[in-house]
């Protein structure tokens, strides 16, 4: 595995290439979620490039951004053992400068769920994306469903931009609780993991609802909300694929998404039904 | 020459290509500033592109973009006979869709000069461009030196973005008695024509005082305003080749630039000193 820190160095070492590149973009601290976007990668592209990346831009004024964990030694040999041909893991001032060109996100559709609380945070990450994506040229780049508002704008953006690029959903990777794979787990006390559980709890109620038969969006809402009650919900909501509102869930169109903060931590998990 | 309107068959037609591509995007009523854009594309690449597309976004309320010269059939026949293999005219709703993401100009140089007078104006050019790009991924991309701003702007987002594309400054295209051409000069009476003759005297005046060894940039702008006394001058301004201050005239890195309205046509002109 070669790992890059120069930008232009990546791109010679791509340039002679015309075999299919599969991108997995991260920030890093990878767990069995990313490990996952990288088994597919790797079954799916001649070549397999992962970026380590923990993008300024997208982090408001108070959050994370200078606690976020990483752990470069562990990523590297996670990446060695996937396979991984190239590790990109770039300076920020090699791939920012000062009064530069920005993004902005698609307004109605980034603004509100995770663009709500965090306004502006989606401009930041199709800005990174955007960037990523014309320095390694993917022929596919992999994304996880867990981040499903991001994933729809990036599939947005590409189609917005006519990029050449294949958009690849992949997957929720649970815990042997149920809990969503997310760097942020790390932050999880003890007891505040086993409150966290009520998130896939929740999913599950509303996918039985769906199952037998329920349609009516605020009927299932409530029942998710009894499964939550007591936690710090920031949102729960049931919209169509591309984030728009539905009258009635939509068998294969409908995405059940929460978000919740337990102590400090926010987590956000979501089904697609 | 292929005319081609439709994005996909553009992008399938040039896939298979492996030369060199040369673009020349417009705004059509093409003059021969843009011929000779083209004439040197044709030169410099195996294959040339030109596109005509006038940008909605790129044009204030207010502004004449219903009204902007389209002269089509004379326009294919310029691109046929500057032998152009493909003209790319797509029509605005397969370009643009509802709300899309958009592009944020560098702050501080797209507000002053001619954006200081059109707030926005570049945030669509660099969209229609990023796009355009996309469409076509050329080798070289042709623009005159005579938007300056907006070819130093253009030039920034393919460096913030790492997008592989030559960004090629063209000479100034002048009539026989000195006017820059500009689609917008067939909006000029012949009275208003001589009186336009006056901002290329003004870059004249200027230029030789730059010749006898004037550094100071206040005495050089005096003489210019002289040349243009009692004209409806909207800027006379003289920066570095990046668009920022400069203390005095620097050698190879300053531009003189000017902008006057004659009559209701604004009329922009400048020069590379």
């Amino acid at each position: 595995m070669k790992i890059i820190k120069d930008i232009q160095e990546l791109k010679q070492e791509l340039k002679l290439t015309s075999e299919s590149i599969g991108f997995v973009p991260t920030m890093g601290a990878l767990h069995e979620g990313h490990i996952s976007l990288i088994k597919q990668a790797r079954d799916e592209n001649e070549l397999v490039v992962v970026s380590i990346f923990v993008n300024p831009t997208q982090f408001l004024q108070g959050e994370d951004f200078s606690s976020y964990p990483s752990k470069d030694l562990a990523d590297t040999k996670i990446c060695e053992l996937a396979k991984v041909d190239i590790l990109f893991m770039p300076d920020t001032n090699t791939i920012y400068k000062k009064d530069e060109l920005s993004v902005k996100a698609p307004q109605k559709r980034s603004y509100i769920l995770e663009g709500f609380g965090r306004p502006g945070h989606f401009d930041g990450v199709l800005q990174i994306v955007l960037k990523l994506f014309n320095i390694v040229r993917p022929t596919n780049a992999y994304f996880g469903k867990k981040d499903a508002q991001q994933l729809s704008l990036i599939k947005q953006m590409v189609s917005d931009l006519f990029m050449d690029i294949n958009i690849i959903e992949c997957e929720i990777i649970r815990d042997d609780d149920g809990l969503a794979l997310s760097s942020r787990n790390t932050y999880l006390g003890s007891d505040e993991k086993k409150l966290a559980l009520n998130i896939v709890k929740s999913l599950r109620v509303a996918t039985q609802e769906v199952m037998t038969g329920t349609q009516d969006i605020e009927k299932i809402k409530k029942s998710m909300e009894i499964v939550l009650k007591d936690m710090d919900i920031e949102y729960i909501e049931i919209l169509s694929r591309d984030f728009k509102k539905l009258e009635n869930i939509e068998l294969k169109n409908s995405i059940i998404l929460v978000a919740i903060r337990v102590g400090t931590t926010r987590l956000i998990d979501n089904i697609w039904i």
